[in-house]
């Protein structure tokens, strides 16, 4: 096992620092600012939603990522900075343009996000009142107070970190996300930010990234609706001093699988946490004709509806699943179809299998449910994450503005 | 107003007679099997789900639709006879056989439809039992009945009939729809049973039920999922003795309009009651660029989960409903779109319009809400049509099988 799970998450490489703090923008209770530092400047990539509407901080933090260079990281929660015309565009600046003047760095080498209701105007003065305790505050130890000032509707902070060896030195790769509704991440993710000490092109850098968000967050589903304000972010400060990697080769493929380590990690906490779940739902696709294909069932079984409140009221019943497969996209032949809830086999052929009722309801008792779809066509397989849809999803939705 | 609403369904039209009867398939209580009948054979079209996975009554009726010729039309509810191999198929067949048998027509008029529980055996000895019971109850005031019997989880049947008059003949067209959860059609709908007496071509017909399917039924959502079982279809005996529609013009048109208005009309029945939902939801969006790009926002807006419950919240949460015209893939400029919730503007150029939070509660709070989006670009229009998600919706679909 070259990879060794450690604590931490955005401060676990070397040379990074954060803080988190209260700020006041929508609960004064809670910790809605987080600072991420790196001593020394970064490489740093980002990937951002697809949806057509963008926030603010996207604009910014895209314009900022031009140069491939970034030394900081500055996030509130409780105000999404989306849909707020030109004055959310200056506010998203303002706050880079603080942070730089703060910790003494040109306002380029600043990245910024936001999460929490869209279309209010953000408290601008708040924020910047805040940054200046959030610089004082910064530390070695600061990346948990950071992963909980990022939350919303998260109940509880998401961090992982994790350290391989490279050419003899320690590579440490750190990250914390957010993320519990509005939950359908396309070509990016909910708020994630990614640490890394090693040395590494930019190029590659981004490479990774798309990558590892492809295997991860682009299958991850809380509910069908991608955010605005989706966006991913790393930050290699190359202080682990391994040779840097510049080009595919065996020290890339190392680092890369320990960024989608890291990326899993995250996705899987924020499908367990997704709005009002009680149940972690993991649907893989296995004998697939492509891994598109693999991929679209995948998402598509996690995504719906009848399946989710199904999950949730521990009914085995899978014609939903089949259901979904079927208008998911996704090439298959229905006849050909064999479908298993955790070990038990309740589909053959696309037919019913007298199944055990006990043993299936056994495999939906749990607090993380396995699906598995086998289509008997090829070789590509895929996994898709989502939770089951519960009475409080519709209670923390029927009333998440006011 | 040269069209009038009259009462009834599918025997409103002359020539016509149905019945619903019990069948102990699922609930012995309730109706659950339905026939139409024609005194003459009819011209006869269909439309099925675009689901991969098709219930097997779907391929028995599409076959026996290939002369374009039908008589009579069996429905069963409780158990949707999908994915149950080449025995369902056998079923289905030994549905529309004895059907045929008891009175006296060709197995290849008589179409059959199911719908209920995927994935379990249907009970065909007490289906085959229930249709001697059935044929002895038809009548011309049989419409209520048989829309009764199609009912699932649906909480009331609905039916739907108006009459034109064409060159000096009265025509009447009725029918009959199912639908409350796996609602999001594509190609066709939940079962919907159209009867007219009009005289028409048979490409005439196909053409005129396409057209008003993607209108109607493709622009209504309850949970995004695409049923195993949707199926439209449309009986045309020509009792009404007008000059034989055979291609577009005036009557074409007219009759065509007359079958979009009950469509529309059977859309917003299933729309109101969906699955739980206490609010029936009309979102419309004007000048878009093209009609594609009005309805694929249209539909993302009223399938949104997190549009659904701020609806049953009554909350003005606009900032989730440019979200998902965001990612709906219509094109659209963000920083010209306009909403409206009810009468009252809450964004105007993509950004928030300070507005009367009384008034957008207002907007709220009756049983039907509208949301109108201006997209500021083009001509095109499209309304899609939905309700919102509840406690409800999580109660029925938790157990729904067991």
């Amino acid at each position: 096992m070259p990879y060794k799970h450690i604590a931490g998450g955005v401060t676990a490489p070397k040379g990074f620092k954060a803080a988190g703090v209260a700020a006041g923008i929508k609960d004064p209770s809670r910790k809605e600012l987080a600072l991420i530092y790196s001593v020394v400047p970064a490489c740093a990539a980002g990937l951002f939603t697809a949806n057509r509407v963008k926030a603010a901080p996207l604009y910014v933090t895209k314009e900022h990522l031009r140069d491939g260079r970034a030394q900081a990281v500055v996030i509130n929660s409780g105000n999404a900075n989306a849909c707020n015309g030109s004055q959310g565009l200056e506010d998203a600046k303002a706050m880079a343009r603080e942070a730089a003047r703060l910790l003494r760095l040109l306002p380029e080498d600043v990245l910024v996000a936001s999460t929490g209701v869209i279309g209010q105007p953000l408290p601008l003065a708040k924020i910047i009142k805040s940054l200046g305790q959030a610089v004082v505050a910064l530390s070695e130890q600061g990346g948990g107070a950071a992963a909980e000032a990022i939350m919303t509707t998260d109940t509880r902070p998401k961090e992982a970190a994790l350290q391989f060896e490279l050419a003899g030195k320690v590579i440490t790769v750190g990250g914390m996300a957010k993320g519990a509704g509005m939950i359908h991440p396309q070509l990016a993710t909910m708020l994630c930010f990614l640490t890394t000490d090693v040395a590494i092109s930019v190029p590659c850098l981004q490479e990774v990234i798309r990558m590892a968000a492809a295997s991860s967050f682009n299958l991850l589903t809380v509910d069908r609706d991608t955010s605005t304000n989706d966006m991913l972010v790393i930050l290699a400060n190359g202080r682990a001093e391994n040779p840097a990697i510049n080009k595919r080769n065996a020290a890339y493929n190392m680092f890369q699988e320990a960024v989608l380590k890291v990326c899993t990690e995250l996705t899987i906490a924020i499908a367990r946490d997704g709005e009002g779940a009680t149940k972690l739902l993991e649907v893989r696709v296995i004998n697939a004709a492509s891994r598109e294909d693999a991929c679209l069932a995948a998402r598509a079984v996690a995504a719906s509806n009848l399946v989710k409140t199904a999950i949730f009221g521990q009914d085995a019943n899978w014609g939903r699943i089949i259901c979904a497969v079927g208008y998911s996209g996704a090439k298959f032949d229905p006849y050909r179809i064999n479908i298993f809830l955790g070990n038990e086999q309740v589909a053959q052929n696309g037919s019913m299998l007298p199944f055990s009722e006990a043993a299936a309801v056994q495999a939906l008792a749990g607090s993380k449910v396995s699906i598995l779809i086998d289509f008997n066509e090829g070789t590509y397989e895929a996994m898709a994450w989502g939770c089951d849809l519960t009475y409080d999803y519709i209670r923390i939705n029927a009333s998440y503005r006011t």
